[in-house]
């Protein structure tokens, strides 16, 4: 498609392609990582983009009906295309990326297989993954219900075993049990793994996952006392509407008991409740690995609502027309490039950032088949944090993307209100952005409290080990240059993020007890975890532009976008910065003066090229 | 529809409903305006949920063919029931309010009846209008085109005077000149009032308008010369894809020469052009009363999101369960509650800024008929800048309160995606916001420099004419109840606002010249202007609950909200304040205490009521 739309808009875009200071394919290999990601992503566009069964155009134009028949319709195309090239799972994973249409294989893929891998048992697997690998059943993750999305714990949805048949009763007990939301269930589904509060010998054991049977495998229909149905449109002229989001309700139906998944835990013939030895920590490993995914989706998902807002940006003149010449691009107004330009930046930070997640899984699973769980929370937080504040900043960026269209960015073939639409919904799910940030900050003051008693704090959050320095650090900038200097922008997050988590933990303790001062304090503690998550994305850009970066100019354009992401960020979160001292009001206009020197700077003509593969 | 509500909802909100502790039928009449205003809205709310046609449920289901059907049998049925009920005008624009789905007869009377009425002469009024009144013809509003829509003297389509036939010849020249965006233009309209670049005796007179018929009034087929489409999709399920946004582009189409609009200024039979004795500024009236009434339906956009909002987290409960007991109602959340308060009180704020901006309209209108123009800048920019501060902060509200209702947010049956989608181009039309708030900027960067010379600033801009104290004046809070005090949140309001302009000015006052150092300077300008128009918000509510407001205990929770959107803002924009030394941290701090004192003060649960009525 990129390449469909760069020919298309040669004339226009020329001008600016040749401006270009830098080597654009090593720009390109310093985004995706490697040549051969670069290579691999090209080679799965194009093949996407030449396929007419995945044309798009179409798209937002489709009843729901004829849509979700379209999406089936992929989805088996997607398959056979897989196995006659013989994709590698990369290349299969890629494809279906470009396809880029959510529907029932996301599911089954990205949360039925893997819920089998982790938490069945070696035997489990050998039995459902090869059905699952085939398609000869389709899965879907029956966890939210109508009543309950953040507090799994609350989830009503019983499994109950009984002894007399050697098997579990699923039961939906009230109407808020309903099971509500999961994709695939509403129309493609065979399975589920089913997630209800386990109860044997009269005890309730919480939550625990269940592979349940939904339709017939000869007809398609629903087994008995299974209910079940689509849950109706949502967001957008197309977007999820592609998927057939379900809603799920039990009578009494009953399954064998070694369809309860048992790698953590299982139930004995005679109903006895009985842990394994497989440590529960291992499912963290999980939590770190979709988080980091969801990370690096941010970056993807921005970079194409940049792209297209740079292009227009190009391409649309208003204004400023003098005896009847030619108008000024709108790139080039201030006020375009001050909300543009750190879009871009942002799609940039978040990609580093998320190429850093991924290590840090390594790093995680690496120490937790060791059975070292030192580095466990700090690594929940700092995975938790990131997936709320990418997500977040990235929905808003890709409607200011909109916005900065003028009125063509309301009309679905600019792209971005369905960009939008579709993406959206990553601040709710896998964890509501607003409780993952609060389990952040109850992290955060955990590590304040024990600051005092010389644990050192570890990983992300080491910085706070500084404490002493911190609180009193005074920032040395004195010219707008200085704040090219990463040292000064690196101790400005650090100060700004401790002093916030120190100001909180103080006003906490000063309330009757813990959990009511948490309570009370939770609007400033969220902002404190937002201080800290950006003071993280914020030291791994510069990390990044640390390194050895080969291709003429790469590094000094990285260098300049790193900067202009820590400066924006300092600007917006301004009163942040000054109610804690940790810089002075001139140092604030001081660095406001630099970000707009930086904006003329920056070459950003290139980008468009560059930001077009994604 | 709220009816319906209420009583499907009674026993969930019943508890919230009892423990209002004001006069809720006052509240109602304090928000309406008056007891006549909330009862015709009643009457006509009523009216339309319990008429079949005017059906909303199944909206998002259909076809976009079958919903501009539906849209087509509404719009024709609402007149049907206007002429039979013999509504007044008030109530029949209330009427279509209620029927709430955007379309051709939205133009027709908000545009295309306006514009010959306002720029008509009396013969052509008495030749047109009573055609219109009758829908012998429909009209829209061709103006905005592909290449152009901020800058309308950059348009393209000319209207050419041929002394030979005595008419105008109307021509598209390029393809950026089609007209692109007119509502009803695709397929509904038989005429426009079309905006061309005038040219006679080979001179151009800029952008005039003309009325031209586009279909037959036999079969509805376009003109000769005459090219029309639909624009295609738009955001949302439904939204605006009620309306038929229209592609128009003329070849060489002729009308006589009496469709040219002329009451301001005409072209004779010999092709002269003569301005008339009308003053142009008459059209700033016009302009006022659009932007007042784009105000006024941020308040009802804005109240019908957070009436959604409110009672789903009244509802909504999650986590915080003890031993099996209930769970926390969200709305119990303090994180819930400073992000949903502050909207209701933006809902309360707007309501009565755009009431004010009523009295506005009434008052520049006579004081354009006497020939005073002293206010009219003023008028202009607070206009301007009222229409881009609340239309920004409404759409960024409704998504808001989307999310607030977690994953339910996010289904169409939420109400919310529509709601959102069908309110965000109000950001864009009747002049984008960023183009707006540089107008604004423009006028306070004079006012600045004509502070020096003794010229007293007028209205909204008076507050500048203290520049002396409130350049140095130092906030007096000491204590987080001395934020209570409208009179130290006023000024800390003004002196930032002052300051900030101030700043503007000086920094634009080092550059080589002042365009250069405006253009330089322009996102800080865009703050500042922003700064100015929340203090005309802050400040026209403090006026507001400063009067006498009948009703138990009404005047008391006007007064919480008006604290809580000042502090909010206060807040918000903390930076502001403390990079032009207007508040210290301490006072900062005090603020953000005395306001999470406030979410536990105010009687929120009544508002649910309260606000269901719009």
């Amino acid at each position: 498609m990129a390449m469909d739309h760069a020919a298309a808009e040669g004339d226009h875009l020329a001008a600016e392609r040749a401006a270009a200071r830098f080597d654009v394919e090593a720009m390109k290999v310093a985004w995706a990582g490697s040549r051969h990601a670069v290579d691999v992503a090209d080679r799965m566009a194009r093949l996407v983009a030449s396929d007419p069964v995945f044309r798009k155009d179409n798209r937002t134009m489709l009843s729901r009906k004829d849509l979700f028949k379209d999406t089936l319709r992929k989805a088996a195309h997607a398959w056979k295309r897989i196995v006659e090239l013989r994709l590698t799972e990369e290349e299969a994973s890629l494809l279906r990326q470009y396809v880029d249409q959510p529907g029932y294989v996301d599911l089954h893929w990205g949360m039925f297989v893997p819920a089998i891998k982790g938490q069945g048992t070696e035997e489990q697997q050998k039995k459902w993954l090869p059905l699952a690998y085939k398609f000869q059943i389709i899965g879907c993750y029956a966890q939210t219900e109508l009543g309950h999305g953040s507090n799994v714990q609350g989830l009503e949805t019983t499994a109950t075993f009984d002894p007399k048949t050697d098997g579990f009763v699923i039961h939906s007990p009230t109407l808020t049990s309903s099971k509500w939301w999961p994709g695939g269930l509403g129309k493609a589904s065979t399975h589920a793994v089913v997630y209800a509060r386990l109860i044997t010998e009269g005890k309730d054991y919480g939550i625990h996952g269940f592979i349940v049977q939904l339709r017939s495998l000869e007809d398609h229909s629903p087994l008995p006392g299974v209910t079940l149905g689509d849950i109706g449109g949502k967001f957008g002229s197309g977007a999820y509407n592609s998927m057939d989001n379900g809603v799920l309700r039990f009578d009494h139906v009953r399954i064998p008991r070694d369809q309860m998944l048992m790698r953590l835990s299982q139930v004995t013939r005679e109903g006895k409740y009985v842990n394994s030895d497989v440590p529960k920590q291992l499912l963290y490993g999980t939590m770190v690995y979709v988080r980091q995914s969801i990370v690096a989706d941010a970056s993807k998902a921005l970079s194409r609502a940049v792209c297209i807002a740079v292009r227009y940006s190009a391409i649309r003149k208003q204004f400023g027309s003098q005896d009847g010449g030619p108008e000024t691009q709108v790139l080039n107004y201030r006020t375009q490039q001050s909300r543009l330009f750190p879009l871009l930046a942002s799609a940039y930070a978040f990609r580093f950032v998320g190429d850093w997640l991924n290590w840090l899984y390594t790093d995680v699973t690496q120490k937790l088949e060791a059975k070292d769980y030192s580095t466990l929370q700090e690594a929940h937080a700092c995975t938790a944090g990131l997936k709320a504040v990418t997500t977040s900043a990235t929905a808003d960026a890709i409607e200011e993307c909109r916005k900065l269209c003028g009125g063509h960015g309301y009309l679905n073939s600019s792209g971005l209100p369905e960009l939008f639409a579709v993406y959206v919904p990553a601040c709710t799910y896998e964890g509501d952005n607003v409780v993952l940030l609060l389990q952040v900050a109850r992290i955060l003051m955990k590590t304040v409290s024990q600051l005092t008693s010389g644990k050192q704090p570890v990983g992300t959050m080491a910085y706070m080990g500084k404490v002493q320095h911190l609180m009193q650090s005074k920032c040395a900038v004195k010219t707008a240059e200085d704040w090219l200097n990463p040292a000064f922008i690196q101790e400005a997050f650090e100060a700004r993020a401790l002093r916030m988590a120190v100001n909180c933990a103080q006003n906490i303790g000063q309330a009757a007890n813990q959990e009511e001062g948490f309570y009370e304090r939770s609007p400033d503690l969220l902002e404190s975890a937002v201080a800290h998550i950006q003071l993280i994305i914020v030291t791994k850009f510069i990390e990044k532009v640390q390194q050895d970066i080969p291709g003429h100019g790469v590094k000094e354009q990285l260098q300049n976008l790193c900067n202009v992401y820590a400066l924006y960020i300092l600007h917006k979160h301004l009163g942040d910065f000054l109610a804690t001292g940790c810089i002075t009001p001139k140092q604030g206009a001081l660095a406001n003066e630099q970000l707009g020197k930086l904006y003329a700077q920056v070459c950003w003509s290139l980008f468009l090229l560059l930001v077009s593969l994604f």
